[in-house]
């Protein structure tokens, strides 16, 4: 399983997603989860990817191909795309189309394959948007009313975005949320593990403004954690039935 | 969807339940999922029901009948099974059975039904012991350590179990526990409601020691719930980055 969350604020976006990858209980590895596309200055897209490997590995290469044909235009490189909403069509279809190539492979042995990816970007002169793209392709956005998005192993996590997240809060108290929402996620499912990878897109930046990979050994992270289960433990002593 | 949540801790045992039952997302009803068997002083039996009500209705319905047949031996009926455990393979068996019948029924339309359960209970001279028992019939049972079980919509409320609930929680602190569980359940799925059913079977006593409804407007789990969110903001604003 995997664990990504995109917060789409006022003050810009904040992106965390984890590193875990199994084929079966007996066989973890590490891959990364969180790709960017960057023209600093002019347009930043970040990709989240959850489900299968072979079809996250394989959409992401075919998008970096297109990006890269000496034919590219405004319809296939997401890099040309003259919107956010055009360059997740441009996803949507990609991941669409190799999960069915893919499905098709394993129609044989009757297992299905399936991803899905969160797409958070801005090219100058356009509004921060995020987008969560589904397997089949199709894809809803991040709203004021709901500033975040979530994929994978989400439901451990989302209490505390529902009760922290709104569009107001701050990148630093975003950045918080995620990693405590992760913390959370961490803690109940094995599948979701270490390290992590955390990406800030300030507002009209239309760059990664700061990347952090998080080790398993983290300090920081650490600290955070220990912190955070201390409240957690205080407030509840504190309540009374 | 449902969740309940059962604590099996040195000093008793505290169960939980919610009341929401859906038949699609335009069906919802109030039904209640915690079910009492007692002679109290000599044994007390408490069961928590998810999945589709037509099981967990036809399976305590035929658990009843069991008991009042007039041929009831330890091997029928819950009331005079020699021990928790054939208590909880007498729920397995019926439950298994009833699901069969069903199930078979659905097959023309290629619905599948299904339920689990929660089998929590002490007889005079033996130990508290709680159950899980899955729609097969198999069961798992809580230990010192996990000393506690969830069926239904599980994941929101797990991570504040995992963190506070040890055997030698109080009473009085595994009710908060199992109740701002239910909380961050009611806050993030829809498809779980109020009002709730609390119990609490103390050590020994073999009888339901306190029960209680807990309605919508119930003042006592509005402040609860007001005051745990007043906790998680705060010790979050204190939390350094």
């Amino acid at each position: 399983m995997t664990y990504c969350v995109g917060l789409l604020l006022d003050a810009g976006m904040v992106l965390l997603s984890d590193t875990r990858t199994n084929a079966g209980l007996d066989n973890i590895a590490t891959y990364r989860k969180m790709f960017t596309f960057e023209d600093a200055g002019e347009r930043v897209i970040t990709v989240l990817t959850a489900g299968s490997l072979s079809v996250t590995q394989t959409t992401i290469a075919r998008l970096r191909e297109a990006i890269e044909d000496d034919d590219a235009t405004g319809e296939t490189s997401i890099m040309l795309a003259p919107t956010m909403l055009k360059v997740a069509e441009i996803i949507g279809n990609t991941l669409a189309s190799v999960r069915e190539d893919i499905d098709h492979k394993m129609n044989a042995t009757k297992v299905s394959v399936s991803a899905s990816m969160i797409v958070a970007g801005q090219r100058a002169g356009g509004a921060m948007r995020m987008f969560l793209v589904y397997p089949e392709g199709n894809f809803i956005e991040a709203t004021e009313d709901t500033p975040f998005l979530q994929i994978g192993e989400h439901k451990y996590g989302k209490p505390i975005l529902d009760r922290v997240v709104k569009p107001s809060t701050s990148i630093e108290d975003a950045q918080k949320a995620v990693l405590l929402s992760m913390d959370s996620t961490l803690r109940s499912n094995l599948s979701v593990g270490m390290p992590l990878d955390l990406a800030v897109i300030e507002r009209d930046a239309c760059r990664v403004s700061s990347r952090r990979r998080i080790e398993a050994k983290d300090p920081d992270f650490a600290r955070m954690s220990e912190a955070w289960s201390n409240a957690l433990r205080e407030g509840f002593s504190q309540i009374e039935l």
